[in-house]
């Protein structure tokens, strides 16, 4: 029996796809029916997987950046064996719990490496992901690591900023290893890409430094080719493929309505015909699952091969290579942190952001998996010390610059969290986190351990003015679910958070730094981690409290002088220093109830907005904050102006009381 | 006595910038000494303005997008004779109340165009500018609308995303009276500008159809001649202009520190000697200030003329006109709008969105300068209609086909509303908000009135997943300061709503809807705009009120379904909607207690984060929401899932009664 032709695999793609989403009644059809040829050539000849263990550390991992085309994804899985996505998964394509939901979700042990939709995102994860591979390539050898990254890409995806953004990086960083499969169907939502777009979009990459390739997307042949031309070069490659979109599908193909207009059972029965595809629904013929089944098993020998090598290596490598794939840290990474919260911590007043710099430092001689960089920020920010740049010449590099890039600096962190191996860090201002916010919402809703960190955090910045200066950034983040949030108060609460930070390995953790000179306000940094409880009671009254204040960050110190006045006037008065909100949040009732006390006086202090502290100071609490963006002059000024001074604060409890 | 060199006015940029920055304590003074031939050249030989009338509508914009070299167009402002740039002013730069803030900050009666700091929006605000221009001179003719946006642009205006998509945009729309000078001082902060970007901009702009030039940019007579030719091209224009760092400042120039490091005496004295400017700090010789004061009246002629045109209008194209440049919307706008509240509204059960696209129909029609737009999803946002596409072969079209585009969307919409004369809206889903925020910020920053249309705004959008349900953005817009963020619960409130945000002329209003049908909750659509108070009571408990139920949006439906079985059972309760917390926000204390009555159970209700809630619930109120993303599966089990229904809420209120 002759094997079934290239065309008759990819139509198993196709018929899955419109089967599934005739049956859940909507779907994106346009992009698994436009590129069932380019993922039939990839997956059956060139991708490195092993389909009966999706976790293997040295797999390719393969990105469905245009995201709403996810049942080629799925069909892929199926069709090449993933036990997760059987057929009665993809008959509940779209329905609550399905491993097969409307768009692809992070799901890596069934073969999902990221979560996309929002358009941008999935290649700048995969520009990540080359990173983490390049990175770990050059530290651990290619023996254990060596495998590419390959991303289908969508018109949108290169129309967004953030796509931009990578296009410029990767080729700058020569990512060798990253091989994007445009889908150049010239078909957008709104019509024809010439509606929004006349740039010849090759050139665009090859200025970039990228090795370009354009080929037809329906012929597998050429795509396989595209393929091992892309693999020899050292550049990113990028293979146009030029594709109809819905290809398959006789009244939609080629058509503006085929992105995600619906299918009806005619539509199917017309689609069987014009492709000879007689079968039923959900079923593929057995020649041609057996090839596809086959190539789901097609990297064995690579995949045993490494396994001989991985039980090969000295115990200590050996050791090394489990920790990094299981995303595990250093034992004892926690000590040389804790003995500068101990040591150093308590006496050193300076800008929160060089107290994350010191500890980040430490951290990176502990943690030699941890990748730090920033968007054209190194001097004010400090993250790189030690560290060399990751580069083009120096792809064994722990710190990235990345230009003026802060989205593509998000999208990237989450690329190589989502690889493993690496501990991806990524700094800027906090007035910035709005251009990186796609990403970090991405890595919420991933659960991705990427840690970012933020500088310039407040009105405290001064003279740089309102453009500069986030009022109601840190509202903005604590409404993010699954994020952990920390506006440290000195030092030694750097350190607690930090630690806190990354011990929080399911969602992402925000770290906010003052780039004022923080006052020491705990004089003892041994112990327990107070900030890791999230917020905590800094000073206790001197006698019965009637009143609690309560801060964060650089507002702590501003809280203590407020209590000392009350005290003086024979008002007992705690502070409370609440870190993080939402490991708070976490705490026992009782111990939230001790902490907050609800039967005293209670006002809050943070230069940005009122908005959320209700549910710690109750609707008649009192605030002390910003109701309106900042203004350029100096700090003190503009703490005065605001009026956010101990003596409003004291007078917010005096009122009160 | 001849004119003064080019070069030597020149010099009286640098001084000013430096004299102020050392007088400051701090400032950047790379860029007003690197930019200041280039500027001499297009102030004094190109740009149409006349420094006595800064609000002249047909004037031609300038934008400093590299905004951190403020002191450049203070300078500027100052030599040319802008009555609010005093040498006063220029010595209290960055103090607070100074026009001279450390990033410019909107003010264009003092010739400050727009805001800029953050890196890429002054360029994106400038090509919504030309789009405004071009629309205009489109519609009313050259005579009364001909002038050119000019950008000072640096390098991380070019490699943020959002520039990049604006390269692509500009050049495809064509924007011809578009001009960018490149500051290409190939320095960054973190180094040369090697260390993150290898691509050739010059054949980056090149490829998405700019005109390209390249010159010396410390030569004013070339940067004059490429100004001549760019004004002659029809395709927008970059000018590349060569540059070192710094210029004129010997310790600094042409280093990295030359972006932001600090400028003292001594360096003032090395300056003042290599440049050959023996005058005191502050001073400006005689024979220099007059050239470019007579700079500053070159405009006079055209102006004079202009305003001839003008006064030789009929009586209603004057009228127009005059609407037009103050901003004020025509007269009886509200009226086909209220019509459709009365008329049409109370019976229209359609998805929240599809009521805006309908008023925004009406809209079209009764503001002829309403300039909508998407990107690339006019089909599910169905915003466009009959309006015609603006393009690169028809500059009249009402409706701009952004590309996969929000960010620049967003700051294009800015930009337009800076221009004034038009009414710009920009549409998508609410889940890409977070694209368009750092645009969301800068408008609300500045003051702006743009509006910002989103659609899908909850689990409501059902089966394409957790990436396009928004649960935490609602929160994240609200904590805005500034803005209007509206969320109507069905058609009545989408015309009140939308009444409420072209009445909010001071700052952004963002109008949020759901994707889903919306059944109607206002019988009546006659009478005040109650949803214009934020919030109302919209069914009153039938006899003394014991509980009160407070939703937005879709869920207030759901709150009164929850109100019915109350009833049912003898709880008299009343249900309060709330499309718009920050008018809410406004009321007379005694409206707002009656609304929310504080004595009674209170129980809110939104399909999204709890965050804010305790505003208006107290920190005891019920809340039924979201606490995670969100999932793929049809609207009504995801609903059932995450326990948003009338049961629910109806159980909040009893176990508090």
């Amino acid at each position: 029996m002759s094997s079934p032709a290239p065309q008759k695999l990819a139509h198993a793609i196709r018929f899955l796809a419109l089967d599934a989403i005739e049956h859940a009644g909507d779907g994106h059809p346009g992009a698994p029916l436009g590129c069932a040829e380019i993922t039939t050539a990839l997956f059956t000849r060139h991708l490195k997987f092993h389909a009966a263990d999706p976790m293997w550390f040295d797999r390719d991992r393969f990105v469905l950046s245009n995201g709403h085309g996810s049942m080629l994804i799925y069909a892929l899985l199926h069709l090449t064996g993933y036990e997760h996505i059987s057929l009665d998964q993809i008959r509940t394509f779209r329905r609550l719990g399905s491993h097969c939901a409307g768009h692809p979700e992070y799901d890596p042990a069934s073969g999902i490496e990221v979560t996309t939709g929002p358009l941008g995102q999935g290649i700048a994860n995969a520009a990540g992901m080359a990173v983490a591979e390049a990175f770990l390539r050059n530290w651990l050898g290619e023996d254990m690591v060596n495998h590419r990254t390959y991303a289908l890409v969508g018109d949108g995806c290169l129309q967004e900023g953030v796509g931009q953004e990578i296009i410029a990086l990767a080729g700058h960083l020569r990512l060798g290893h990253l091989t994007f499969l445009w889908d150049d169907n010239r078909m957008t939502d709104d019509g024809g890409i010439t509606i929004a777009q006349s740039e010849d979009m090759c050139a665009r990459f090859r200025i970039a430094g990228w090795h370009v390739q354009d080929v037809d997307g329906h012929d597998v042949a050429a795509v396989d080719a595209a393929l091992s031309l892309a693999a020899l070069d050292p550049r990113p490659s990028m293979i146009a493929c030029r594709t109809m979109i819905g290809r398959g599908l006789p009244r939609l193909q080629g058509q503006r309505g085929a992105h995600g207009g619906r299918v009806f059972a005619e539509d199917l029965i017309a689609a069987r015909e014009s492709l000879d595809w007689p079968y039923p629904a959900f079923t593929i013929p057995d020649d041609v699952l057996s090839v596809w089944r086959a190539a789901g098993r097609r990297g064995l020998p690579a995949y045993e091969a490494w396994h001989a090598r991985l039980a090969a290596l000295s115990p200590e490598r050996r050791r090394l290579l489990d920790r990094l794939r299981e995303g595990r840290l250093p034992e004892g990474w926690e000590k040389p942190l804790r003995n500068w919260r101990r040591d150093i911590a308590p006496a050193k007043a300076q800008g929160g952001i060089n107290s994350s710099a010191d500890i980040v430092e430490i951290l990176a001689t502990t943690i030699p998996e941890l990748v730090s960089g920033a968007p054209d920020l190194e001097g004010p920010t400090q993250h790189k010390r030690h560290l060399t740049s990751f580069s083009a010449t120096d792809q064994g590099g722990r710190y990235v610059h990345y230009g003026v890039r802060e989205h593509a600096m998000g999208s990237m962190v989450n690329g190589m969290a989502a690889h493993g191996g690496v501990v991806p860090l990524g700094v800027t201002y906090l007035a910035f986190s709005d251009y990186e916010r796609p990403a970090l919402r991405m890595a919420a809703l991933m659960g991705l351990p990427s840690l970012f960190v933020f500088s310039h955090d407040s009105i405290g910045i001064g003279r740089n003015g309102p453009t500069h200066q986030p009022v109601e950034i840190v509202a903005s983040l604590r409404a993010m679910p699954n994020m952990l949030v920390f506006r440290p108060a000195d030092a030694v609460e750097a350190a607690e958070c930090w630690e806190a930070a990354l011990s929080n390995r399911s969602g992402p953790s925000t770290l906010v730094f003052s780039r004022q000179v923080l006052p020491p306000v705990r004089e003892d940094g041994t112990g327990e981690n107070r900030a890791a409880r999230g917020a905590y009671v800094l000073a206790e009254a001197s006698s019965r409290r009637r009143a609690t204040i309560l801060a964060t960050g650089s507002e702590v110190a501003l809280a203590l002088a407020a209590r000392q006045m009350l005290e003086a006037e024979g008002i007992p008065t705690a502070v409370v220093s609440m870190p993080c909100w939402e490991l708070f949040e976490r705490q026992e009732p009782a111990y939230r109830d001790q902490v907050i006390d609800r039967t005293t006086v209670r006002v809050a202090v943070e230069a940005a907005v009122r908005q959320g502290w209700e549910r710690w100071i109750g609707e008649d609490g009192g605030f002390v904050g910003m109701s309106s963006f900042g203004a350029s002059g100096p700090e003190a000024d503009l703490f005065a102006h605001f009026g956010i001074t101990p003596e409003r604060v004291a007078g917010e409890v005096r009122r009160r009381l």
